[in-house]
């Protein structure tokens, strides 16, 4: 599987105070509930105000670091990956896909023109203005299927594999995988039908954070990626890599996993 | 000085079949020289589209793994960061700034809608729909100044310090400054105007090339990044770094460095 890249960039203010908590093992965990806007200009040529909110946890000396120092309202750039986890609950197979905050830094708004925020429906500051940039490498973990919503508006799934090398504390190289979901419309859409399982791609776009009620009546979330550019990888163009960091295996166990959580077909509104 | 983000992401076409070869050290060097369009919209919502032509170099094993499977017209993701050389030539102090590729890919293009190559005056391919994104954090190298142009349109130049911590070859944590011209336009360039040197700042936009010919009649060449958009980034929220990478030393001598190669500001047209 081909080396992944994974990149969340956010500019957006913390809706609340965040709160320094440590694991029962001792480690630092922050989060920070973030909110934005983003003026996104449609096919159209007509400008939308698009607003999300997402959730990144900040570990370890940079928890600390921080400590009590954010508070809600203020602005931050937010640097860091995509980080998906799984875990037993109740003899279920539970996974999660979080932001994990690499590197944040307060931004002054002060006095600055054009960007202001907003408080939204429940009391608090939402960035005008914000910034929402998910950038992954990656291979696709099935066929992605075109669907057609009633209006005609194509749309598509995708599922990304993201393979991730990271030297563990023992100092042994060890590689672990993240599974992301994705959307992309229209032409994009279009396109995403025309990959194959297996094949890497890089996707940009916009984190979204989503809810739908399952076939079984439980409340499900999902957070994707709202593809504005996909591209796919040429295959073949080098067949083995010099310092084995450009292809690495081919996974097929990795690509099969991390598939039971995310929504079935099934469960889409269309 | 703030510990620096430095990040240039471009997706582009080989206008030229690259050739590897090797410095006298025995170096793999790889020049990839990339162009392409990004369709732009502007304030009144016309979108224009803008060429660009970058060259990245590629190093060491990665310049070798890709060996001569580069060919002139192949479209490639290139993700890397800005490097600030200064050299000595026949007395005198000369400095570039190039963007420095850690990790390329090959894209597939055949079969895509919507983007597609233009053969530009030179028979160069040049991609449409490129991207072209720089990412910046540093230490301002001087207060900005706005000037006008003729037609009253605000422009506002920046000096950005941003700082690298590497480890050497013999495992010492090694810490170097590059230095970057930025320029803003029209609300941001107002904006500028009310940074002050030492500040941090929160760089976006794209890289460009620019030409012109001194007082001395000499042609003269920067890249500079065109500002999309600005932030200053808070100062006090904490006073000393947990980890010691948040905030470091202010290195008065850095911010006051790197200045001399750069357009004297009566050397520009306006």
């Amino acid at each position: 599987m081909a080396r992944g890249l994974n990149r969340v960039t956010l500019v957006g203010t913390l809706t609340q105070d965040p709160e320094l908590r440590y694991t029962a093992g001792g480690l630092a965990v922050m989060e920070l509930n973030l909110a934005g806007t983003e003026f996104i200009t449609d096919e159209q040529g007509q400008t939308r105000e698009v607003p999300w909110y997402h959730r990144a946890k900040l570990l370890g000396k940079s928890a600390e670091f921080w400590g009590d120092n954010l508070k809600a309202g203020m602005a931050l750039f937010v640097d860091g990956r995509l980080e998906y986890r799984t875990w037993e609950q109740e003899g279920q197979k539970k996974s999660s896909l979080e932001i994990r905050a690499e590197r944040i830094e307060v931004l002054a708004l002060e006095g600055k023109r054009g960007t202001v925020t907003v408080t939204d429906a429940r009391g608090q500051e939402r960035l005008r203005g914000g910034l929402n940039l998910v950038m992954l490498v990656g291979n696709l973990t099935r066929d992605p299927e075109v669907r057609y919503t009633p209006q005609g508006t194509a749309v598509a799934r995708l599922g990304l594999a993201v393979n991730e090398r990271y030297t563990s504390r023992q100092g042994a190289e060890q590689e672990r995988t993240h599974y992301i979901e994705a959307q992309a419309w229209r032409e994009l859409a279009e396109y995403a039908g025309e990959l194959r399982k297996g094949e890497g791609a890089f996707f940009m776009g916009r984190l979204v954070n989503d809810s739908w009620v399952a076939q079984d009546g439980t409340k499900r979330y999902v957070t994707r990626v709202e593809l504005v550019r996909l591209e796919r990888l040429a295959r073949g163009t080098v067949q083995s890599g010099g310092d084995g960091s450009q292809n690495g295996r081919t996974g097929k166990i990795d690509i099969e996993e991390g598939l039971e959580d995310f929504p079935p077909e099934e469960d889409l509104p269309f």
